[in-house]
């Protein structure tokens, strides 16, 4: 077959940005290829807004056929967070035909080598980002982020990394040469000679598991660092999330086809409703990797019982945010309030307990007393939501059910700071937003334990009085080590605790943020500079991206022979 | 506390061997600083051989104090596989005082960073390499290698391994930065700027659990991985291969010590007759990483209940060579007797099955039936193993009751093409020494099936009987997928067969060896070249050594602040 692209062309196109992507996880500065402003994308273009929104349009109630093996139905019911029926229909695989036709490609998938596969990773998201509008659209109307943010963190941000996937995958394969002559003197006798060379080939079919809230961002780095290390890729979506994936799995055949290999390498397993697949594909043979976010409770029995696969896992955490003291109130105030705030508290990062001494803390403003700082706080998050075009554009809408039902209970959990409001949509009337609740606890009842010390995910946060900030530390350690954390926060103006609470960190592997009270919040990394998660404890058994992340999706094979 | 070995003086002296090993396993060319030679540590000095042996003597029947805390008994019960009982006991710990003494020192150590504790490690290997004559007594009389080999494989190949491990933690660490500085342009706005500090922080403590057969050998990867990496390491040795290790043990409490860091980073887990403590031990919570190598029964134990722990393990494999042809017949049999005799067959990379068709094979010497093939091979292993004191030599002694069980029944199997004999040792009369058994069988009858399917380790090999060159190409690749291999042989001089074997191994992940006839065995591997195991198949879920290997044995945690 002529492939339409050729592997000099690809490698002309991308391996500039592949280097400057090594050389940026090297560095960890500030390094994007993807723009960040919708603009950027152009005017009146084909890559602009107007057609990002009419190609959105035009696929709302069509059938996506991907043109897959074993397609023996069609299924899909996605709802809007907005409250829009998508309407669209992905292929229902069987999976005794889809998942022998993904091995046929693999071989000259594996023997196209590490560079060739990483450019066609980087066209696969060199076409992504060029419809990063159309996506933007997708991915807000399965995760419910708000347009800026599913834009922004949907389109650009998981670009960057899968992208970033791709530079950890490639440097990892190539740090083994393809051959080397081995000669070892023996004395006075010939010396011993062997070539050896050395592939790195796949360990089989991966599976990614996506979710609902950033079907992108979460599901792209396991995608890409499986693809470019050789193996075929399933991608099973959150059914609720499945149009951002499966565009995603469209143009990926798509390049890979134009590249002379087989689109099987890359496929689709919609479910129906009720299905629940993921068990399934899960323990198969055939599947040896394994990416998943989500729960906790399905992230341990992955773990426990995919033991055929490697099995990487973002599960659920407690978040904390310690405030001992501040050096710049309204910054700390403004910087909380937005972190609270930014897609109503529905991501992994997103700080849930913030401990405060229940004496008060020092601040520029001088001494605050608890009940001052949590009062505060619920001011700061009433002023940026006080306006309600703005607050939809941060709040996006509540995912599903589930959340609104959990926000709601919140209230009953213990005296109510800042009361959660429904906030009107014009452009989407039925789109359920609503400002985050505070909810006030004491962390030596008991009673309050059993609410801050679990994962309430959502627009839900406590306010937690601490006998000490010592007392504090020792809360963050315990709730760290037993319950896990994608994100610690720390507000202090004190040598000494800002140590403390950097050695609690270290010890429990959380990844912590100091003192933000700009315009870098907790809840957001980025990519090819930030570690998302440590891999280190109970919320997740790997960091976005590091070596380990990739190191174990390929193995290498030796062949030696007398030179 | 003012230490010995400072940093500067570990760093001058041990860098450059850093360097060169960081070069080696980017290069995979030969490189070992460790001497393979016994005259190369001197003559009349106090490395030498005579000096060895005097310190190993004076071992014999004392109590070896680690001054381990918590020690509340002592333990040994060594029995030379040479038949001399070692009388060498060693503290039991009490694991409630034990395990939270080996936490204390881990801050300093993590402190401490990546290049001082490579040149820390580094440091303990010149101690243990300055040792070899000593460890090569301890070797040999734990597990029954004959002594060049125990010296060899115990000696200077076990240190390589150890080197090879810490170069690969060392490069692993510092992939990325100490600091970064990230500043993200906002248009017309102040840029964001955060200054991000990020730590290589241990996993915690590291349990190594050693076998019989090589102790020094299959322990130190995961010793020195998990020690470098800012772990504390305790040391499980196999009950009848102590010494090898508390040895180590002790060289590594004493370099620590000098170099300022906490003794209690490694310490031995020596246990009584049948305490079985491996299991208690490898579920602690403070267990965090296992390397073990052993029975795959206990290796699959360990994988599904010390799910708190990254477990590395080598375990059992059944062994393959396919004798499709060759253009070197000589010298095929030749390599194939040695590598059949060499420590009697027990070694985890010793051929167990001998595939060749039933119509016999094209050679250099004209076509060779099956029966014939069998028969020279029976025939060089009995000129090889002809003169006693070279059988000696080359067979080392049965290392257990068990495997001297498994050697007696094999003839029972099939028909007998070479019985093994008993070969006596005048140096150690009690010694159990036995030539291999080689034994046909028929590939395609379920009975023989049963037999050549299973691992029988020990010197006890298998001609079987295939229909053809394409059948035993299947039954390759079967035994590898159902059962694992750490090596593969192939004899071939036809090109369309070589590629056909090698997509075998590239497709199971089997590290193959292709017509070897000189002086390189199908199980031999060496550091900083050829890999051990391919962490792709049943034998072994790791590799020695890889970035898969080290990169999970630690975490990277981010400070970040705005700068």
């Amino acid at each position: 077959m002529a492939a339409e692209l050729t592997a000099l062309q690809l490698i002309a196109q991308h391996r500039p940005t592949l280097d400057q992507a090594l050389e940026a996880i090297r560095t960890r500065a500030y390094w994007s290829p993807h723009p960040e402003h919708p603009k950027a994308y152009g005017e009146g273009g084909s890559l602009d807004a107007a057609a990002g929104k009419a190609a959105f349009d035009a696929l709302l109630g069509t059938r996506l056929d991907l043109g897959q093996p074993g397609t023996d139905d069609w299924t899909g019911a996605e709802t809007s967070p907005y409250g829009i029926e998508l309407g669209v229909t992905y292929p229902h695989a069987d999976i005794e035909v889809l998942l022998p036709a993904m091995k046929a490609g693999q071989r000259a998938w594996r023997d196209a080598g590490p560079e060739m596969r990483a450019v066609v990773c980087l066209e696969i998201l060199k076409r992504i980002s060029d419809r990063t509008h159309e996506f933007a659209h997708a991915v807000m109307h399965t995760s419910g982020q708000a347009f800026m943010m599913a834009f922004q963190a949907g389109g650009p941000h998981a670009q960057d990394r899968g992208l970033e996937a791709v530079a950890y995958a490639y440097v990892e394969q190539i740090r083994t040469p393809d051959t080397a002559e081995w000669t070892k003197p023996q004395g006075k006798r010939e010396p011993l000679a062997l070539t050896k060379q050395f592939t790195a080939v796949p360990r089989g079919i991966a599976l990614v598991i996506g979710c609902n809230t950033f079907p992108t961002w979460n599901g792209y780095p396991g995608l890409f660092a499986s693809l470019a290390t050789g193996n075929a890729v399933l991608v099973k979506p959150h059914p609720r999330a499945v149009l951002p994936l499966a565009l995603t799995v469209q143009v990926a055949r798509q390049v890979l086809t134009e590249a002379g290999f087989d689109p099987n390498l890359v496929a689709l397993a919609a479910e129906r409703p009720g299905e629940g697949i993921a068990k399934t594909l899960a323990t198969r043979p055939e599947i040896r990797i394994i990416d998943y976010t989500g729960s906790t409770a399905f992230g341990d029995w992955l773990e426990t019982n995919a033991r055929q696969a490697q099995v990487c896992t973002e599960k659920a955490g407690v978040n904390t945010v310690v405030v001992e003291s501040t050096g710049n109130y309204k910054g700390m105030l403004a910087n909380l309030a937005f972190s609270l705030s930014l897609y109503s508290g529905q991501m992994c990062t997103t700080p849930q307990n913030l401990l405060i001494p229940r004496d008060g803390i020092r601040t520029d403003e001088g001494p605050k007393t608890f009940d001052e700082v949590v009062a505060d706080l619920a001011r700061s998050v009433d002023g940026l939501l006080g306006d309600d075009a703005r607050a939809n554009a941060l709040l996006g809408a509540i995912v599903n059910p589930d959340v609104k039902a959990r926000l709601e209970a919140a209230a009953g959990l213990g005296e109510v700071a800042l009361a959660s409001r429904e906030i009107a949509n014009p452009e989407f009337p039925d789109a359920v937003v609503r400002t985050p609740v505070i909810v006030k606890l004491d962390g030596a009842k008991p009673d309050d334990e059993a609410a801050y010390m679990n994962e309430c995910f959502g627009p839900v946060s406590f306010a937690v009085a601490v006998d000490s900030a010592a007392e504090a530390l020792q809360l963050l350690r315990r709730t760290v080590r037993e319950k896990g954390a994608m994100t610690v926060g720390a507000y202090t103006s004190d040598e000494e605790f800002e140590q403390a609470v950097q050695e609690v960190c270290l010890e429990e592997s959380a990844q912590l943020s100091l003192n933000l009270t700009g315009g870098v919040y907790v809840n957001q990394t980025a990519a090819f500079s930030d570690f998302h998660g440590s891999g280190g404890n109970p919320a997740a058994n790997s960091a976005l991206c590091d070596g380990a992340f990739v190191a174990n999706r390929f193995r290498v094979v030796e062949v030696r022979r007398e030179a």
